[in-house]
């Protein structure tokens, strides 16, 4: 007997939850890729999708998936032997560094460990170290770490300190879940994909840019005609805008998951992952007045809005997981990258998502099974942590 | 800002939330009606219906909803002024007496109030009053009042009196959610419908019916070709199964929600119903112990397991469904018949449905919204709730 | 290896085939049937269907198929022992008189054969014998023979003689495929059904009746609580529109469907089955010019348009079907009632549907088919029929 | 008032018609991409891909589409300055030299022109000529041209010749169409897309390699994180097949698809795509019995089996497309690179698909919606095309 036999709540931090309204725009006959309905929809996606991102410059959408999104924003902008900074807070930044490093750019990182965000002292030092990089690359909301970044004080300290590298920001894990300005923050490149908080399967890698990384990329060297972001951009045909046939399905969906988010307004998105987000810690404060539990980022202002990443000891998070998705009907998502895998505490992390097309019922849920699951497994916790995420959803 | 926008779940006690599964088996071009695949499921379908209603006997499928198997069962059973006697125990024992009566029938009604379950000693006068009745009408579990009645107990009742009626049962709220046997319990004549435990969308009723019932159908006056339940079971063509063109995507959609079941297994199916029944008391019994809160059924041996009727006082029924909607994605169901439309009371009384495709993460979702409601609205409740239904679950 | 697979088109005459906008509509999660979405949606069916039918009195939905309308219209308009005239021009108005007769009603069958309508001179003998028959019944166009009726030549008749009796028609199988025109012919009662020209799975039936119907049914003493349309036309609340839980996922279905008509507009919604209806003629004309392929109707002013049957010899059509459906993925409706099921020609007789969800390619194809396993079987015909077909749709 | 309403058949090359069963493949709830049904159903797809390709060597999946299944065959295999030699044959050969031309490849194209096969004998000129040449890209059939090449002609000519080369081969219009045998014929490199035979939306492209294909990328020094192909075949990780989240939902469509073809069986795939074109080519050569119609291809020999590229005259290709897709609801392909778009004769091309989920009945439809729009055109063409396809299919 299982009590998950029902809907279940994938609560990964990606794929999220895709909701009905985007899997029914995709389950579509093919359509005509030469005129008619597909080429409206995506001519009306880029204004959308930049309202969203905060910029009005330019925007790419590529069949790939975040790091296919990764390899387009590192090939138009750098030339080999150019130098990067990476400023890592968790594990995502580590990936997207070691991505350049394989083309064959030069890079440097500075790790602010996985539990803590940019301090801005040592990004001084970093950035003062290399003055000539031709960007400085970070994640926004680190997936795994679940930390988040002050990107607007990064832009400040670059601009105090006169670096004219390129600021180019890793959103997958926070696109339409928090907020972001990219214009007013002075981003230069932004990656993020579909299948966050955009609600849509994975396959589409976004890719948005200044005009100033578009002027640099015109002098990257390693620019390939399926990356290369300015045909892409300044398409004279439909078929350039994707290097080839477009992704039908996924646009259809994109389309969908779109037009929900500019319905409910970018600020309400925002406003609601915030105030689900809030609950989720107001749990997991509680929960951390006795045993091992602790959620993952110490300071709430430095925590993302999508994800949540935790740690219990031993193997108690693994065991937790697996009564969650067993008995209860909720999948998290491993603990990434937080200890080695083969260490004592690999199975102590573990990460619920709560991003894209979620609410208060699901996310209360989740936490209500989590709780439940600990009483069940007999793990050490603090009480009343559904109380208090109850009481931090009602506002009082 | 709602934070309602997500995937939003309907607890309403039907229809209730409908398996992807499901809703993908019906999302099929239009089948052949004379031969193949269509003619194979049906046929798979009887003897897991009747392996679900605990029976070895008749089973017929009519393209309607619950009041047309209740009318199904009445026009094959009655002749025009025979007696039926209807124990009621809530709103829709009344329905289907009303029904009779508009039939022609003579109804003796014994009313056992909104919140009791049938008392035996009273059943005995009722039945002892009319030894000729032609049936007994009961409901296994009223929808509006979530009483549940012992079957079994009247079978015997009506044994140890030799009344020769037969036994009726409503089932619509409780197949495939609580525990039923059929042929063991000497039901007669058993109604059900799609839209509730069977997670099938609205427009099937299921009558089975005992030997003797059909015996007794044979001098039934009041048959009509569209309801009459002898060639139903004995189609010698596939179309004689439903009187006319089948339900053909629908049959689909039933074929996969039973198979879900098949595959769970009833047992395991009535315990997971049970398990999250109980949890959904201990919370109701934590919030009544402060303010106006109170379960309908104070005797959980006679609450049904899927649904659980609740009350406040004044219109913070009605402000908590509201909110529970708007602001936090469950939708929970109006309080049925438990108060005149126009009383002081009649926003007081709501329902929490858990019927059907519904587990831990669902329902523990929809008692932490509901919580959070109270707490958003000041309405005063008990604390503990959540607790007390996570250890519930826990089970410890 | 077999050139059926691919997109299969089943070319029986009901089911039809269900447009994608019409099953992804009804892929939705369960509605709130107490407000909102499904309460708009179904206020919003009742002037569509009306404007379709030609009316401007009473329209009410049944959950159920074909045989559940001639139901509901049969006990709301009849009294047991009245008399009923039945014109038959085929199988179903058989059918609609043998439930007549099952529920009490005293039926008279004038008989026109199996490939003949409605004969005015005959009907006149019929009218006139029987002066206070309670109505008169017919098809529209009968699905098997595909016979089509002069209704409004019947109206001028029944009027001309001054006979009292409604006027009730079957339109199962014309409904928004052939010309029809309720009020302005003079109808009564109108049956129809989804599964045809409605483009929605089985599961609905629809009757309409004028206000003298109306009037009519309350001194009718075979109303039940299901059938009686009073209470369905005079809601008072949402529930009693169906008597019951509505058909919530066929309602939003039917919404599709009913909005796909008024977008291409009734008047082009006939025209274009009319055209498609000669296209198919052509064929068979052709056909016809060698061996033994006729035509069941021969007078095109007779013929419905949303279905053609057909004959061969032998056990022609019965090989022919077969060919079809495994060599080349389309399905023919079987003759029905046109010879006795044990009679030599039994085999001999087929039907071509072009109902609904039709277009050009579709009929153009299944006709094609239709040549090509004449060619392969060998089964002699005139030459031409492809070409002939053509040109009719060509319009030279 | 049009006759194209009803299910439309899209007929152009790509993306081809989805079958149900595959876009209900797709209408999922997201999967969990660390463990479960996901893994193993990307497991299962890695033989039976091969299969259908005839390897036992390797295969690649990639989100991308075709033209990023030519960036990961080239990125793995040249390094700058090599030499490729191209045979081209339509357009598609000049789109993949362009390709590899921009990432620094020296590109010999020896070209045949719009409507003729490889020639053998300019092919060892070729061949000759370039004798260190890394590989040799030809197009198994050109979708602009429908041009299909003799694959193991050119084969025995480089073993004859001893030349070195790759062959590399685009069957992007052919794969799942046009029987193949990669490892007989002794193709080292082999792309395909998943949007025609294999039937599933835009979005993934295929890259199938020989073991010496697989040694020469290790030189490669155009390899980039997300094309290299090695960590693809050699995943430790499930993530590592897709370097990134995996295209969760295109692999459940793809797993229906492929076996839907494992279903089949790929011979009486392949036998049925030659049957539908052979029955396409017969109603072309009677068309062209009169008028400026004619099919592009001469030689059936060199005709490929998933597309037919005719022609008409002036803009008469482009009034029968329009014609088709507005009056009877089949669109056809356009004429893509046979004129210059300025041309007077641009508007004379156009093109019939029956790739991937084709049958009998939708071939045989398309044929006779073109011929009606002829006649319909008045466009003067030979006459008895539909008699013609229907003999061929017919088999006499």
């Amino acid at each position: 007997m299982s009590l998950a036999n029902g809907r279940r709540y994938l609560a990964i931090p990606g794929p999220s939850v895709m909701p009905d309204r985007v899997l029914n725009a995709m389950h579509q006959a093919a359509p005509n890729i030469y005129e008619g309905n597909l080429l409206d929809v995506t001519a009306s996606l880029w204004p959308d999708l930049k309202a969203i991102a905060g910029t009005q410059h330019n925007a790419a959408i590529y069949i790939g998936n975040g790091h296919a999104a990764w390899e387009a924003a590192n090939t138009n902008v750098f030339r080999r032997d150019d130098t990067a900074i990476v400023l890592t807070t968790g594990r995502f930044g580590h990936g997207w560094a070691e991505h350049a490093r394989q083309l064959g750019v030069r890079v440097v990182i500075t790790d602010f460990g996985k539990s803590a965000p940019i301090d801005m002292a040592r990004a001084e030092q970093a950035l003062r170290a290399e003055p000539n990089a031709r960007a400085v690359l970070i994640t926004h909301v680190d997936t795994a770490s679940s930390a988040k970044n002050d990107v607007l004080a990064l832009r400040r300290l670059m601009d105090d300190l006169g670096h004219p590298g390129l600021l180019m920001v890793d959103c997958i894990a926070s696109f339409a879940c928090d907020e972001f300005h990219m214009d007013d923050w002075g981003v230069d490149v932004m990656v993020a994909a579909s299948q966050k908080g955009l609600m849509t399967p994975p396959g589409l890698g976004l890719v948005f840019f200044s005009d100033k990384a578009r002027d640099v990329s015109k002098s990257a060297d390693m620019r390939t005609p399926y990356w290369d972001w300015l045909p892409r951009v300044d398409a004279n045909h439909f078929y350039m805008h994707f290097y080839g046939t477009a992704p039908t399905h996924h646009l259809l969906g994109l389309r969908a998951a779109v037009s929900m988010i500019m319905d409910e307004g970018i600020e309400a998105v925002w406003n609601r992952h915030a105030r689900l987000a809030r609950a989720v810690w107001s749990a997991g404060e509680a929960w951390g007045q006795e045993g091992a539990f602790a959620l993952n980022m110490k300071d709430p202002a430095h925590r993302g809005h999508s994800v949540t990443a935790m740690r219990l000891s031993g193997q108690d998070g693994t065991r937790l997981r697996q009564w969650c998705e067993h008995e209860a009907g909720v999948t998290l998502g491993v603990g990434l990258g937080m200890a080695e895998p083969d260490s004592p505490e690999a199975g102590a992390f573990f990460r619920l998502a709560h991003m894209g097309h979620v609410n208060a019922h699901m996310t209360l849920g989740a936490l209500a099974v989590m709780d439940t699951a600990m009483k069940a497994l007999n793990i050490p916790h603090g009480s009343g942590a559904l109380d208090a995420a109850a009481r931090s959803l009602a506002g009082n």
